[in-house]
């Protein structure tokens, strides 16, 4: 472990990947007191609402005042995810820095979910791409575009995806002005060989264009996978506070992975994420109190911070032996 | 992914580390049907016992029952757990294939558990190598004698462990004549970058003679260890059906790592485990009849095979895309 330590950074997407998925709406005024506490735990990338029609998801109807919010803090990265060149438009006069439009790589999965098929959603990517760059033409300030790539790793409706078509669609992305590609896996079937051989595939085609992973925790791979992608040069990972979310298409599909543990495991590596997990566990009060009855995860919650965990954060190869003397 | 697949050793510890940690007795017919159906789904390493009075931990008084049912399959590896020379020479006596005896490196784990000091624990493993040559000089089978290396990874009473130490037990271990190390993460503070640190530390001290490791999934980094510890070339893994198990003299621990959630894990990395996983779900039946309200965790269990598994443990690159032509 080095005395510089690497930076990963953690985009908190529980507001808007956790709370689509729930039947219930958290009320505007808990969003705010949830970007206010991970601010205050040191989150400084959150994902905090979707651009989609209020009939289709009621809980993001407020999107607006949330970013709005949001946009309070001068160094926080705003995300909002869109489905469709109208969702980017009114993110956009949002004031998002970050836009995702989700790709499916899996046309079942993409169907299913947005009734248009991946080469349709290629199609609406270059639209947003042109609306964005008139934007900044007109004046407005530079906004990222993501190309959420999702079920990469698997879907529940057509089962494996070819690697062929994740390469065939990352490389559309691209050539549609992705600024860059995320990895989702969407039904949470991601598995730790898997993840290594598609970062590496979806690298020989879009480069340093690959930035982030997007993990749900379905069979309990979230954190190995993570570990796999780390490996693999990825340095940013989405995460939900208290494994909130899943996907209303994905049937048994659970939550990201857990914000607190994903930063824990980070920490013991040695990694900077610039997040205190004291105070990030305490913000799921505000969990808690919005949504009473709903279920929060989270090992680390449960078990606690181990004995003197900043210490084992240390080597202790030079230390004495304390025993056999 | 190679034609030829490396083997991995999963040894169910449940039938010891799992039962001794919950209140009630599984009753002896439950745990031979526990050891058929996990023979049945392909598990050939089982720790099913251990040696200790029967006042202590009444619900493992019939180890030498339960030792005499697993020895009726012959390509069984059946492993008993002693804390002591008296223990050891019962487990001779059941005829066990492996006796693992439990050294922790934690003083203060080590006084709170046995009320001995390590260095104690280490005179009384060198009584019991003596003990086992005597059998075995008189005619008895060869036995394996495995130090089990507790609390390696950290304690919930000490905090964290010097390296130091670990490399001294281990040592101390080898010399007083253990055949294999194999280190334990008894509380479940186990971090990735730490496993591969100490797995190398005291591969360093003792070469080949460490060989498996023993994770509980305290804060969730169960597999993510796992993988880490397979790719510093360890292929023996303890893990607990349903996740059961813990550490009654370390509060909070809580079960082994899960055997479906590890078998699958593996499975999908084209490790060859030789256990078949509808099986091994299927044999959580034998659980929930023997212990009826008892929590049984597992992801896998929850969430199912993703559709077309096997499929998905193929690689695809060569396939056709089946989007954007």
């Amino acid at each position: 472990m080095s005395d510089i330590q690497e930076r990963v950074v953690v985009t908190e997407v529980g507001m808007r990947d956790g709370l689509q998925s729930i039947a219930r709406t958290m009320p505007t005024e808990f969003k705010r007191r949830w970007i206010d506490a991970a601010y205050a735990a040191g989150v400084r990338h959150m994902e905090v609402a979707s651009f989609v029609p209020a009939k289709l998801l009621p809980q993001m109807a407020d999107a607006d005042e949330v970013i709005a919010h949001a946009l309070t803090y001068d160094d926080l990265m705003v995300t909002a995810l869109v489905p469709n060149l109208k969702g980017a438009q009114r993110a956009l006069e949002a004031g998002v820095h970050r836009i995702v439009a989700p790709i499916s790589v899996s046309s079942a999965h993409s169907l299913a979910n947005v009734r248009r098929t991946p080469a349709e959603m290629i199609e609406a990517f270059a639209a947003m791409r042109e609306s964005i760059d008139g934007t900044s033409k007109a004046g407005g300030r530079r906004v990222e575009l993501i190309a959420g790539l999702s079920t990469v790793f698997g879907c529940t409706l057509q089962g494996a995806v070819p690697y062929a078509d994740i390469a065939a669609i990352a490389r559309a992305a691209v050539q549609a002005g992705a600024d860059v590609i995320a990895l989702g896996d969407t039904t949470g079937e991601a598995t730790p060989r898997q993840v290594g051989e598609i970062i590496e595939l979806v690298r020989d085609v879009v480069g340093g264009k690959l930035h982030s992973l997007h993990f749900h925790d379905t069979r309990g791979l979230g954190l190995a996978n993570t570990l796999v992608a780390l490996q693999h040069g990825i340095r940013e990972f989405d995460a939900s506070l208290a494994g909130l979310g899943g996907c209303p298409h994905a049937p048994g599909a659970t939550g990201n992975v857990n914000t607190e543990d994903l930063v824990f495991m980070l920490d013991s590596m040695g990694y900077e994420t610039g997040i205190d997990l004291d105070r990030l566990l305490a913000s799921r009060a505000v969990l808690a109190d919005a949504l009473p009855g709903e279920p929060l995860y989270g090992y680390l919650a449960r078990a606690g911070l181990p004995k003197q965990f900043s210490a084992t954060r240390q080597r202790f190869e030079s230390s004495d032996s304390q025993v056999l003397q």
